[in-house]
This record gives structure tokens, C-alpha cells and sequence, in this order.
């Protein structure tokens, strides 16, 4: 769990990328942007900046903010309730992000998983997104991502979000945002 | 339809408009910018100019732009193939828009149907959405939206985009893109 300080800092770090990426969103979503640290508190390492504009039964987008390095871990969209897993695509919108999937592993990877978490990333096919590139994933498509060293700000169009869904590799890893009061 | 020149000339208007809001596209997409005058030929009233990003079975996000007071025509997603008609998010992402829908009518519009189409606009509940505010259209919901004096660039995230089943109120109308050769 990460402090209250750093959850506060870490909000604002989330709106400078936001403003550099020149999006603008209202008060009330940037009072509650979402800091993820997947309960490892590691922020600086592993963890996910997010800006929820819509989560219906049928259509989520998001804006995700990365901090330079940070990585959102390897994880997968199972189906839930009989329909099919999440399909999510990402748009790069500013920096760069390196994406990876199942598929031919590359040979000098840009990504660099987090220290001492190296088991729990599997799958090493790689995928460069810049600002206006992006990539399709099916659902249950095992897959993570990391900023460059500037940073990222990433758009996600996909169906229904439902984070308590997802199966991360890493056992250690909860994905219930929790900070400290 | 519009001629050869007019399209190019609105390609390049609308991509002037994204780099106005900071969004950027890729020069296939560029390349790729729908213009779409309904069939109506009378773009500058009637007519929108899309980027689409994805549009698969589910999912659905694309750029639109809208030049000072053009109109996207009154319309509605109707079910399909026993699927639910689309669902849509509009996100205001620069300038100002105008979005009516069914319910108390305004009594003084900020939009103005365009001209010898009035009895063709039949919904007049106000939405007004500036850079950052959203509204969330539910399927087979009749609306229509105007840009204000600035003109408008727009985020749309929706289920599957179906052009050719929207039901257009004016019978005049075809939402198909058709440009001379």
C-alpha cells in the first residue's frame, strides 16, 4: 500500500504528463485519477497512472499515464460470465511505449522487467508504440508494457473494464487500488 | 456529392483542426480522413470528418471533426442482427459543441438546424460540451450536434461502428462516402 503523500504526488506527476500530452480533462477526474501500485508498493517500478472517462456494460476508455520506466505487469483478460476477456487497444499519445506479447521474443528488448520480478514476465515480443501509434490486443492475450525514459501517455478503447478480473503472473501482484488514510 | 477538390480541401481543413487540439495522427491516417457530406452535398452545413482508429466486432474509437457550424445530421443507432444498436461516448477534446437529444427542448439553442432542413431536426434537449466534457448516448437514442463558431474536435468511443444501418430523420440522406473521381 502506498502512502498518502505519494499517492498525492504521484496524482500530481499523472496531470503534468496529461497537460504535456495536451489533453484536457475536468476537475472531477483529476481529483480522482487513479494511481494503480498493484500492491507491490514499487510506484517508481511497477504501477499505472488512469483516467477512467467511461466503464459501461459495453465501452470503456481510458488515458494512462506512465512515468518514465514505469511498467504495467504482465497480465490477461480472461472471459467472465460467459462473454469473451477484454479487447483493449492502446494509442500511444505521447512519449514511448514498449508493448509485449506472445510471439517471436526480442533479441534487445527496449523493456527491462522490474528487478527481482523477472520471472513473472513471460512473454517478450515486442512492440514500439510513439505518439499516434497503435496496437489491437484480444482478449486473454497475456501482455505488459513500459514507458521509455520520458515517460507516456497511452489511450485504451476497449469493452468493459473489470480489473478485479484480470490474472496477473506475478502472484504477489492485487489489483485493488488501496492507499493508506 | 462532393467534388475531388472540395474532399481534398476538407482533408487537409480537418487536419489542420487536429493539430489544434494536439492530437496526433499517423500519415496513413492522415491520408485516410473521411469526409462525409451525408449525400447532401452541402458540406459546410451538413458534414463531418472522422479518423477512425479502431472498429472491430466490439469496440470502436475514432477522431471527429467538425468545421464552425457543421452539422452532423439527426440520426439514431437501431438494433442489429439482435445486437443492441451502438452505444456512444462523445469527449469534446477542443472547441465547442452543440448535442441534442431527446427531452425538455432549450428554449433558446446555441445550435441552428441547418437551413430548408429544419422539419428534419426533431430533438432539441441542450447538451453543450467544451474541451474535456462528455455525454454518454445510449443505443437508438435520435440526436444530432453542431460545433460552435470555432468548430470542434471530438473523441468518440463506441460499440461497432455500423454507418450503413443509422437511420437518418431526413429522408434525403446517404450516409455512405461518396467523392467524384
Amino acid at each position: 500500500m502506498i502512502s498518502r503523500e505519494h499517492f498525492i504526488a504521484a496524482q500530481q506527476q499523472a496531470r503534468e504528463y496529461l497537460i504535456r500530452a495536451g489533453i484536457i480533462i475536468t476537475l472531477e477526474e483529476s481529483a480522482n485519477i487513479e494511481v494503480a501500485d498493484f500492491g507491490l508498493n514499487e510506484l517508481e517500478s511497477t504501477g499505472l497512472e488512469l483516467v477512467v472517462y467511461v466503464n459501461t456494460d459495453r465501452v470503456c476508455a481510458k488515458e494512462l499515464v506512465l512515468f518514465p520506466r514505469q511498467t504495467c505487469p504482465e497480465h490477461r483478460h480472461p472471459p467472465v460470465d460467459g462473454e469473451p476477456g477484454k479487447e483493449e487497444t492502446f494509442r500511444c499519445r505521447w512519449g514511448e511505449v514498449y508493448l509485449y506479447v506472445p510471439g517471436e521474443p526480442a533479441l534487445h528488448p527496449k523493456g527491462r522487467a522490474p528487478k527481482s520480478r523477472e520471472q513473472t514476465y513471460t512473454v517478450w515480443h515486442e512492440i514500439i508504440l510513439r505518439a499516434g501509434d497503435q496496437y489491437t490486443l484480444m482478449p486473454d492475450t497475456p501482455h505488459w508494457f513500459q514507458a521509455g525514459d520520458e515517460g507516456a501517455v497511452v489511450s485504451e478503447f476497449s469493452t468493459r473494464s473489470r480489473d478485479e478480473s484480470d490474472i496477473f503472473t506475478d502472484p504477489q501482484i492485487q489489483r485493488v487500488p488501496k492507499v493508506a488514510e
